[in-house]
């Protein structure tokens, strides 16, 4: 950041919604510098009551399921509502990487040629739960500076989706046209966790094979509600290409919005999330304490060096170093 | 369990390649006992000049890939040669859930079928770490049991894959006869990790779309060369419904092996993971006795009703506990 903001100027930037001082904000917001750090955590407590006003979407599927087409086409639906639109992504995959093979910008350039909208790709980090606590600051950041639909969008199966379902209103689940085989990787705990399903590229050849998908899906989770008889899950079908499911899916989500705040689980899962987000903040502070100690830091060397000449088991090492930080 | 060993007796047992006492250990390793933790942490050191011989294995891919069936014939050939195989996973998904939709067990049958075959699925975890770093005590446990090959199977794309390449000699990347749209899904980061490539499916319908998508993976790969000269990550195809690709294929990971121990990287990819290893355990140490000190879980229970009640934020909750955890 080659300027640096005060906090003034920065609440004053947010508050009057300018994009140039919200990313700025964020990249502040994803340094690792401790006074940057201390000021984002001050700026992030003052904020607190200006946020939790938009509705939180989470985006999650496979790669190659056609996340970017279908955000490009949901956003402008969005946009189209009248709302102001922030898009963020946790991708575990840019832990070491310095980003995919083909950019996703090309598949969302109509999205971002639109007014209302903002794009922040997933920052840089060294741990899947370091990228998504700067999420969710983003998140946050958004929602003070006027944004009120966030997407979050996720890549893959596991921990990150759990990561996204600890932050959102409603979590999408992406899958593609093609059933049989694929059935046998929707694992319970992902389809649990999702609040609805959509099948991308219903059209053309593979309209066919998208129903069939779809009726497969719904057998399978036939099978699944009997533990849970409450439990439902919804499944639309889309087409970037055409155009179509985009509308249903979004009454899907308000009206699943408006049903979580009638029985008041909407407020509870809000609840949740603030608490995890208590505990993630716990675990990296607790992290960090540890390795910034210096005498840690020098035993570390130490026993490295230890550890690769076999001297000492690395069980034996750790334990080594947890009493400096006990003492 | 039921019959709780003593340690002299799980030892023997161990030396003795005893599968029940293997099982029996594996699931005393698992457990989250503060006793049982100890005396894993206990076996696990005397045992360790014992381990480390086998040849290790990653295999991951995401779901629908064909994994269970590609294991199940790979197996087979590994068998074949002479050794004795484990199979263990890491299943992020299994942290909320029950198991998938379909057992993997009905794709592995012919496999489980054989002698010298040890198949174990994914522990419940709370956590990735927690996951990853229990299917590591597992493998430890199968290499002082006598097994000398060792595949340490994972869904999906991330960090799970992160956590297997910790653990292996060689990471061999899954994925389906598709070419065009799943390229954009190929992140840089993954491939990266990856030391070799197979294609799934390769025979009947799919055979002339795996062809075409090892020559685009191979051109896309091409692209990522560029950047780093040295590297190289060979492709194949293979076809477990013909039973095709599976010489070629342990020939590149045994070849591969070769290639480094000669070049010396072998030794310093054990080390390594040796060290994340010790730092995997610090951080559930860490994490451990923050959670267990007494005045912290009384005080969390009170500040998790502060929350709530918007009373404080998650941030300011979270410095009060470490606050304590330091005096």
């Amino acid at each position: 950041m080659k300027v640096r903001l005060s906090k003034p100027e920065i609440l004053d930037g947010l508050k009057k919604g300018q994009l140039t001082t919200l990313s700025q904000m964020i990249t502040l917001a994803e340094s690792s510098r401790p006074d940057d750090r201390l000021l984002t955590n001050e700026i992030l407590s003052e904020l607190m009551p200006k946020t939790g006003n938009s509705l939180r979407l989470g985006i999650t599927g496979s790669p190659g399921v056609g996340k970017s087409s279908f955000i490009n086409k949901l956003g402008q639906h969005i946009l189209s509502r009248g709302f102001k639109l922030a898009v963020l992504a946790i991708d575990p995959s840019s832990l070491d990487s310095k980003g995919s093979i083909m950019g996703d910008k090309t598949r969302m350039s109509e999205l971002l040629s639109k007014d209302g909208i903002y794009v922040r790709p997933s920052p840089a980090g060294k741990t899947l739960g370091g990228l998504a606590s700067k999420t969710r600051e983003a998140m946050l950041l958004c929602e003070a500076a006027g944004f009120d639909y966030i997407i979050i969008e996720t890549v893959g199966v596991g921990q990150s989706e759990v990561a996204v379902k600890n932050m959102v209103d409603f979590l999408l689940l992406l899958l593609p046209p093609s059933g049989g085989d694929e059935i046998q990787g929707i694992k319970k705990g992902i389809v649990e966790s999702a609040d609805g399903i959509a099948i991308t590229k219903a059209d053309g050849d593979s309209l066919k094979s998208a129903k069939v998908a779809q009726a497969e899906y719904a057998k399978a989770l036939q099978i699944l509600k009997h533990s849970d008889e409450k439990w439902n899950l919804p499944i639309k079908t889309s087409s970037a290409v055409e155009d179509h499911g985009f509308v249903e899916i979004l009454e899907l989500i308000e009206s699943s919005i408006k049903k979580q705040k009638a029985d008041n689980s909407f407020t509870k899962r809000r609840n949740h999330q603030l608490i995890s987000w208590m505990h993630d903040e716990i675990k990296t502070r607790l992290l960090e304490s540890f390795y910034t100690n210096k005498e840690i830091k020098v035993e570390l060397k130490r026993l490295e060096g230890q550890i690769q000449t076999k001297q000492i088991s690395p069980i034996e090492a750790a334990k080594m170093l947890l009493s400096i930080n006990l003492s």
